[in-house]
């Protein structure tokens, strides 16, 4: 492989931080070659890495082509033109990774030019532009503010099974597995078993998961496979207190992506977040003020929130409480799952809805054994259906609730992409498992 | 539900914070009833949140069972004999959650009394024992420091499909699921994912997620769904990178968890944790000098490193280097995937043994297309068997490798425990896909 001996090179230099060296320094850089252009006497080469760009200078023909990965020694030396003011005079090059001519996509190009299907086709080609790299870069951000604001909170982080032995919202959606020759299915949430640890005693936990839903739309508001930030706590006087936790996540989320490598991704999108007053804001309103507000809107009789509706329902938070979210509470109980705590013909839960879209479900859950029981028949479900969750309920439950935070959904309205699949690194859907 | 008014009532106390407190203060605490013990004149007893204990006194009989959530108001008294020096001696009680007595599992035994099939049977009670609870605590910091260092030294944590069109690392020992009647596999690991982000310009990757393996043999030290603790970076000059790597992760992991309540959990094990020092002595033997030690220390003649191997090499470790821990080097191809690095006869690759037993497989990755697509005959692969993951090394990869973590061996390990098994809260054998 021909390693640069570590006794006689310096040690390698990220890109970025070349503008900050003086001129005339022994510097190695190494990353991928992003652009080369050619001008006869003098090549310049762009050198693309995790921390950004550097030009590399040659003398005459660039030794290199688009998306090689080399290592690069050279002298720094003062050019105005070049990014950060500073470029590196190539004196040695040593090609780590040779990389072919026939790019289906051109990485150096803008992704907004390229259809979405195109980028998803060539994912491991698209992921290296530096403009969608960026939005994984502030994904992992906001799994790390998640986490960390609930940690604070003394929430558990717990890490449950995906594979089921039975549907629990229903049996509908469900991916089937062949487990040594048994029927099980992907899970669709982690809803039980968060349940599940409150009542252990954990009382506060947070999951981190892959769902799986099995719905045949292909929309640009659907994943089949998502990552799930799911919170669950015990002890909770009502709804309340689940959308004061979600705000406070919020807001630290919002508050962590202005500093560092999450910057720079809403910087390259053009994307802000709103700031923790304004959050704050947030109204709560009821279901059905919801829909007579969205008709309103609409000027069409809903009997439902639609897509429509929620978009229209995020420009009057706007208009009325300048905030582009809005909590609908109090959702009928034929719209939620058995699980959820009944009031009157309502419940008590809610959705988050945030810049047009629904970006959370949540609501308190039925912690009483024989409310819960008493309540299937309603659901066409018997206590069999619920094998071993019942337990959870039978033996002594915190009143509890939660709610679940679609990371991708989350992404897709922080930047303002138009969809939700482009969110996802190796996005799933009704045509799509590859690559 | 009748809850308690917010106005008049002091907010809830955590139990563990009684003992802080001075005596004849008014306190609310709320958790599970632990235990009862009734003497007539008065009963005692022991309340248990997520905090710990404390212990409640009632004059004359208990108005409670096991298990039962409750609400709790009263005034704190000092006690000797209490947990902590401090009681409370009720005034109200409030029965949040009611609770069943036919309780299959005492959850106030000790969980070492009972065998792990029943726990496991009965894991929606079983969880709620204390030191089952304490290693899940463990197992959420090991998870957070996990991250923690990784992100520290410039990682980025990336989430990847778990449903793969096709095995890639043999196409044995997979999971099938109906994917709208196609034939999918449940993922072996994020391999080929995380070597795509690599390559993508991300260079320093992580992913903390489900890994399936359809393995028929059910032993205490395999689980058919486990959480992989997945790491992989490019610019590597060898697996001497790496394995320094893993050692500062281990380091960062094992010295967080002497705190906090991770601590709780090593104290109700009796576990302890090597410290810095004793890590950073870990040996690096290559795998022909690791087959003759244990041929050696077991007086067989060995053909591979199999269990009782990986147990007497790291009683070698400790005996000749003062640390439980191995690292073996050099594994033959036969033995490792087609992706390998290789180096003759054998590969550029690792795992480390902890405790006597493997809990990490590693190596550095060919990165070089043609030198790849050479290796699959050896392996009676064709190209078109590995899809779209060529393009990975067709357009420009740095060197790189990378190794696994599995969560629940190292929990295992830290605690002393049995049988992995029991390091999963929801785990997945052979014979069990419930609860």
């Amino acid at each position: 492989m021909g390693e640069t001996d570590a006794q006689t090179s310096p040690v390698r230099t990220a890109a970025a931080r070349v503008a900050d060296m003086d001129a005339g320094a022994v510097v190695q850089v190494a990353g991928w070659v992003h652009r080369v252009r050619e001008l006869g006497q003098v090549s310049f080469v762009v050198l693309r890495d995790r921390s950004g760009f550097v030009q590399i200078v040659y003398e005459g023909a660039a030794p290199v082509t688009s998306e090689t990965v080399v290592r690069i020694q050279g002298l720094t030396a003062a050019n105005e033109k070049a990014p950060g003011g500073m470029e590196v005079r190539a004196q040695e090059t040593e090609v780590l990774g040779p990389a072919a001519l026939d790019a289906p996509i051109p990485v150096a190009a803008d992704p907004d030019g390229i259809g979405i299907e195109t980028l998803l086709d060539h994912r491991i080609l698209s992921l290296r532009m530096p403009k969608i790299r960026a939005m994984f870069q502030l994904q992992s951000e906001i799994v790390r503010l998640f986490a960390e604001y609930l940690r604070a909170q003394d929430f558990t982080e717990v890490k449950t099974s995906k594979l089921i032995g039975s549907g629990t919202e229903g049996g509908t959606g469900l991916f089937e597995v062949d487990y040594f020759g048994e029927r099980v299915f992907l899970a669709q949430s982690p809803q039980f078993y968060k349940q599940a640890m409150v009542a252990s005693g954990l009382e506060r936990v947070f999951e981190i998961g892959a769902a799986y839903r099995a719905e045949k739309h292909d929309t640009p508001r659907h994943l089949n496979e998502y990552v799930s930030l799911d919170v669950e706590m015990g002890f909770i006087d009502g709804i309340d207190d689940l959308m004061d936790l979600e705000l406070g996540i919020l807001q630290h989320i919002f508050a962590g992506v202005k500093d560092g490598v999450a910057a720079t991704a809403l910087e390259q999108y053009g994307a802000s977040v709103p700031d923790a007053d304004a959050l704050s804001r947030t109204p709560r309103i009821d279901y059905e003020e919801a829909k007579a507000i969205a008709s309103e809107r609409t000027g069409k009789r809903l009997f439902d929130l639609n897509p429509e509706a929620e978009r229209v329902l995020c420009d009057w938070a706007e208009a009325e409480h300048g905030i582009e979210a809005v909590f609908v509470t109090g959702f009928p109980r034929k719209k939620r799952p058995f699980y959820t705590w009944p009031d009157g013909r309502q419940t008590a839960s809610f959705d988050l809805l945030f810049r047009g879209l629904e970006i959370t479900t949540g609501g308190k859950r039925i912690h009483d054994y024989d409310m819960l029981v008493g309540e299937l028949p309603k659901f066409g479900m018997k206590p069999e259906d619920l094998g071993d969750y019942l337990s959870i309920f039978r033996y002594g439950c915190p009143p509890h609730g939660g709610f679940a935070i679609g990371l991708e959904r989350l992404t897709q309205k922080i930047l303002g992409l138009e969809n939700v699949k482009a969110a996802s690194l190796f996005p799933r859907d009704r045509k799509r498992v590859r690559p």
